[in-house]
């Protein structure tokens, strides 16, 4: 698969786990995974999962709208760079963000979050 | 120098020399790297200041609205995050970007650009 068609398979992914299953991205980090949550920091799996299900808000819709990737070195990571809208349930005006994700492989043939920064971007 | 330090003096002198001598930012990159900008895909250090010194503005001014870097691996390179703005001259309103770069260590004990994606955040 080439790193275009990963990546946004990766993302497509991501988001729709966050929408309907936030507690299953839980397997999409390890120990060694760093979050940035709105300059908040935040490391390992289960701390992760923990921060992203104690978010103030049940219902919510990703919808991206630019997906960019870039191999990152020669351990085989990936750099995926998305930007998009957050719709929170019962709020009128969805809300823009910017969010990184550097892919790591497994041992497997899969990948893992390595690294990740959130930021919501106010107008 | 910590992290958040160095990726705040990065910052600085990234976009103050944009701003003010935008083909110094040569130096910043190598031919291995890689800038995606608006979604295309550009490689080595004369290919992307050709890019950037041929954008259809002369003078701009960033502004920085958050910085946030983690490490991003073995290797020793660091992910920064930014968010700002972009006054280009003769414009009325600001146009809100997000860029992200990883920088990589040199056997000098400096850092270079390896990755570097640029997008706009249209309202």
């Amino acid at each position: 698969m080439d790193p275009d068609t990963l990546s946004k398979a990766f993302v497509d992914h991501y988001y729709s786990t966050f929408d309907t299953n936030r507690s299953g991205l839980a397997n999409l980090y390890q120990e060694s995974s760093m979050l940035t949550f709105e300059g908040q920091k935040i490391q390992g799996s289960q701390n992760i999962v923990n921060k992203l299900t104690s978010l103030p808000f049940q219902q919510c819709k990703h919808s991206i709208t630019t997906v960019d990737c870039q191999p990152s070195g020669p351990a085989g990571g990936m750099l995926v760079f998305v930007s998009g809208t957050l719709q929170l349930a019962g709020e009128q005006h969805a809300l823009k963000f910017s969010q990184m994700f550097h892919l790591m492989p497994t041992p497997q043939g899969s990948f893992y979050v390595y690294n990740d920064i959130f930021r919501l971007n106010y107008a």
